[in-house]
């Protein structure tokens, strides 16, 4: 049992300290603490590993460079031809801030010298009005805002900001905010209606970040900017001067068009997520910030709906979003390849962001089911497992035989980005996580994801919980009461989706509660040192999908728990993995194997290898046969095989070869 | 039955007239002319409607603007920013040539002229020494050479000597051959061992226009030119100086990298076909004519090892090459998506293209096979049946609201492209159509396709044929002999691969004969007026594709004769086609419909609509359903459906909706 937590009225310490005119259902727990299990070993690598080497990163990649050019403190040409750059170096910084946050960061002084050291750097390079683009001031000087579409100032300024609130916030030091806030002071003097410009950045980011400074600071103006931005969208501001300028092929510029730009219809009449995912996800991030600022039922409508399309129409097993490589954008509905999924990473982590607020907004429990799907199944597989390679796309196939072309888009980790968006992505989420699994209300305390750590939540008179699980390895989730207030309140327990079979005790009693909306309630007058166990079943399950995603027809895909499972060439030598299949009548067995992978339970199913080997066809040259019937070429024979699946967050962490998250059925 | 043709001794006046020193197996036909049936339709509009529509496209897109300004006779800014643009007044030159050639073309003298005043803007542009790239000379002055991975300084002579060649050839006149050569002796003057220049172009084309040019001319220095650009692919040569400098999703230049560019592995240690399509099958025309004239056995062993990989693992069933749209490229073996597949139409020519130099070089009828299906399911669809309206890519899928994004890489026709490679190479093609049909050699004729017409072949004392057909719509095929020779010689019939019943009668007697190699030959002492019949059963056939073709597992294609099939959702009113399936025990009937799309044969077959409609998934929000033995979600119920299937070819013709090459089966 953990040492009971004295009484706090501290403000949440991590992202969305909401401020007392906040709309939203729920509020973020005002302390959060995750101390053990799963997620403590993937957050120690980020900690000990991941942060730890930005810096030296960043200076490779001339990041830090551009901004001692900005700051005059070099001389020499522009390091690369991206205008984001800077935003890594936010990005990087708010992961670190996060990380202080911590009391026991590991290395923490040495952190708080190097964040300091590159906070000074970052207001150096700022310019007297308040105006900071290394890009623009180095390599386009004289240029600032006359390329909305492709120029990212204003998400650049959305990532300072984030930074400069996340170092606020998270270590009380002043010198990143007032900086951010010295670059919104002048967006919002220069952008707006009556102002210089009417206009918004191809690249939202700064949405969100502005009504968090607004929530920092108390301050009105930055929120109203935000609205601004958000209700701007999709008036055709960021119209190409040259449509349909692009070559098939032959690009010569950067992506551009309404929809890549998020700027082909306003937000509240869209009908579905579409255009750059990213773009898309952090716009309707802000766009959710803004409703539970301002409460306006209109926005919060549109959001819903639009998550709701996004989840039953565009979301891929996973949780990773995004289904073409040339634009980086959202199919149409149920366009959702495998080996050409284009899951960036970067996609997750503003999915998380997204559904995470609307959790929050509604209350209602489904948005907490994707941000624990998402988690497990889209950010984590962007980040080996000892935190030096990354994966930008994170495909759901690689076939055998897959030809690597390089480059950032590949299917083989690497060990940084050329647009290095993801891997400070990946950081800054992991080094927030533990203020993404509480929440509470004045109703009492929900718990929205299941790991080993204390949360206190509640409204004015607060109540802790502590949590010890093994999950997602085991079911069995303990909570404790650590702390109670008087009169009878309510613990909710999120009932993951994925769940058919659980039991609920309270001591050692089974007892019943309510499935409302995803949620288990337990309301009564709690005792500290009471204790609630949700044991939930953990059988393998094979999953298939809507008929209408036809790139998966026929495959089913193994999940246990939370987890998505694939598997890997590396585990089933003698052949590839394109001529297998899965035999769905025999039922999966588990195994567990703490040496493998850091520690994993495998799943293992019996199945079937063709033998079709590299050869051709089977019919000769020509890979497709005809008949009568449509017979022709059903697989028959072939030869059974052990099939061994690991958590899909654990591929590529060996050898490189072949994957399959979907598996062909032998019925 | 057609009128005796006088002997003839005349040169073939198509593509490919091959030298004494030629080492191809098979001659392209000394005459060729296609009289009727149903590409004699294709190939009217094409002289009626598509190829006089050329030069006021040319104007409105600029392409002869830029020639002016080129030439000195126009003052005012370039026009577009792809360096190709002058290709596109080469190619359609080289169309309104081989039409020209053709006596009876409609409007001929005014196409006589209007080509003349095109061929003398481009000799006005030509620079003194024979170089000649409007975009060079106009819009970067001084920069000839200097990038030859984007320049397409080399593709662009090439289409010039194509049309050159083509022109000459084709109606006699020196003016625009004269062009072609001063241009093709200026390169061989700066690129090769020794000379100014050690590279080739990141555009292959230069190599089979330099072989036709030899051909043509007789000169040596040519065919030596080919070779040494063919040799010095796959040397790092066309290496990008800035590895890797492309960004994910935020393309700042040109696509690049070696594979791309043809240039990662030398064709003779080359295993199977890779990077942009075009590109790769334009290299590979020209790698074979080079084999066809120097006879060298590892570059034949080369071209006919990467053909069948080919067609073994990255053909779509409808011929059509291509699998991604990000680089235009190959994917891996067995990557053939459906809505994603990148058939762009000029890789369907440049597939026939290189597939008849096969043909030719080898004997192989496989390769007329692939022809066949080229021509019918991969280059016609790509232009309109009235001519106007193209389409670039040609997906095998549309989904139920598919949301254009315009451009030209859409999957609705359009009236002309930004990069308008496609429309004047259809226009080529089917100019020169006739001379893709018969081949001749010392033993006699062969048939390689069914066209209503009447070909002279066969070495030194050419026989020739007739042939009468209703061809693709019946299977009966009269073929009649027109001119003998002394003694016995052999007529060849390609019996077509997807063809599993036949009947061969010569007068009216059945008789059998070999089925050699996919040839049918009956070898005697032929009689002016002895007729052939070879009557092919024209069954619908239901199609499957090799396992490992994930995109459609689960799913047959609709095929009859040499014709794929498609749904479209025009003849499925009250729904849409992604939750159709097809019941593929229930026998396919055929309809023949003469006032639908020009006149078809229509395919009806049965099939269920699960009446999924708009609605979101079953299960609620989540597209995916687990269970204990992965079955889930197997589709049921559903409403009867009668499935109206039209040829692939004519589909876009009609009101814009989805469409579907590949349907999944109610077994």
């Amino acid at each position: 049992m953990s040492a009971r937590p004295s009484p706090t009225t501290a403000q949440p310490s991590g992202p969305l300290r909401f401020g007392p005119r906040s709309t939203a259902a729920l509020r973020p727990a005002a302390e959060a603490r995750l101390t053990g299990g799963f997620w403590a070993q993937r957050r120690r690598v980020n900690a000990e590993v991941g942060i730890p080497q930005g810096p030296a990163l960043l200076e490779a990649a001339g990041n830090l460079h551009n901004l001692r050019l900005a700051a005059g403190a070099a001389d020499a040409p522009y390091r690369g031809d991206l205008p984001f750059m800077d935003s890594d170096v936010y990005k990087w910084l708010e992961a670190a801030a996060w990380q202080l946050g911590e009391s026991r960061t590991p290395g923490g002084a040495g952190l708080a010298e190097e964040t300091a050291r590159i906070i000074g750097l970052v207001g150096a390079a700022q310019q007297p009005d308040g105006y900071l683009s290394s890009w623009f001031q180095v390599a386009r000087p004289g240029e600032r805002f006359t390329d909305l579409r492709w120029g990212h100032e204003l998400y650049c300024a959305g990532h300072l900001i984030q930074a400069g609130v996340a170092d606020h916030r998270a270590t009380g030091r002043p010198e990143l905010l007032a900086v951010a806030r010295r670059f919104a002071d002048h967006i919002d003097d220069t952008f707006g209606p009556g102002r210089q410009i009417d206009g918004c950045c191809g690249h939202p980011e700064i949405e969100t970040a502005l009504v968090e400074l607004h929530r920092e600071t108390g301050e009105q103006r930055y929120l109203d900017l935000a609205r601004y931005f958000v209700d701007r969208r999709g008036h055709g501001l960021l119209a190409d001067p040259d449509p349909g300028s692009r070559p098939a092929g032959a690009p010569d510029g950067p992506p551009t068009g309404p929809g890549y730009c998020q700027d082909r219809v306003p937000i509240r009449q869209a009908r579905n997520v579409e255009g750059h995912a990213v773009r898309q996800l952090y716009l309707l991030a802000g766009a959710t910030d803004v409703a539970i600022e301002t409460g306006e039922p209109e926005l919060t409508a549109a959001v819903e709906r639009l998550w709701t399309a996004m989840a039953a129409t565009k979301t891929h097993l996973t949780g990773g979003l995004g289904a073409h490589h040339d634009k980086e954008d959202f199919g149409d509905a149920y366009e959702l390849p495998t080996e050409r999924a284009y899951c960036e990473t970067c996609a997750a982590v503003a999915s998380v962001h997204w559904s995470w607020r609307m959790a929050l907004l509604t209350g209602h429990a489904r948005y907490s089911d994707l941000v624990e799907r998402t988690l497990y199944n889209a950010v984590l597989p962007g980040v080996s497992l000892d935190g030096t390679g990354w994966l930008y796309v994170n495909p759901l196939q690689v076939r055998d035989g897959y030809q690597d072309h390089g480059g950032d888009q590949t299917s083989r980790r690497t060990a940084w980005f050329r647009c290095a968006c993801c891997p400070p992505n990946v950081m800054r989420l992991l080094a927030s996580l533990p203020h993404y699994v509480a929440s509470g209300d004045d109703q009492g305390l929900q718990l929205h994801q299941y790991a080993s750590g204390t949360w206190t939540a509640g409204g004015t008179d607060p109540v802790a919980v502590s949590v010890e699980t093994q999950y997602p390895w085991q079911g069995r989730i303990a909570v404790t009461v650590e702390r109670s207030r008087p009169g009878e309140w309510t613990l909710s327990l999120r009932l993951p989706q994925w769940c058919e079979q659980y039991g609920l005790y309270v001591g050692d009693r089974p007892v019943t509660a309510p499935a409302e909306d995803g949620w288990l309630r337990l309301r009564r007058a709690w005792e500290p040192g009471e204790t609630v166990v949700l044991d939930l079943a953990l059988e393998p399950r094979l999953t298939r999908a809507d008929p209408r995603v036809d790139a998966v027809r026929g495959c089913v895909a193994i999940e246990r728990g939370p987890l998505v499972y694939c598997v890997e060439q590396v585990d089933h030598p003698g052949g590839g993995l394109d001529d297998v299949l899965l035999d769905p009548k025999s039922p999966p067995a588990v195994k567990h194997c703490p040496d493998l992978l850091g520690g994993v339970v495998v799943v293992v199913a019996s199945g079937t290898r063709l033998g079709l080997g590299s050869a051709g066809p089977q019919g000769g040259w020509w890979p497709y046969r005809s008949t009568a019937d449509g017979s022709g070429a059903a697989p028959g024979g072939g030869t059974p095989l052990e099939l061994t699946a690991v958590p899909y967050y654990a591929w590529a962490n060996r050898e490189p070869g072949s994957m399959r998250v979907w598996l062909p059925t032998t019925d």
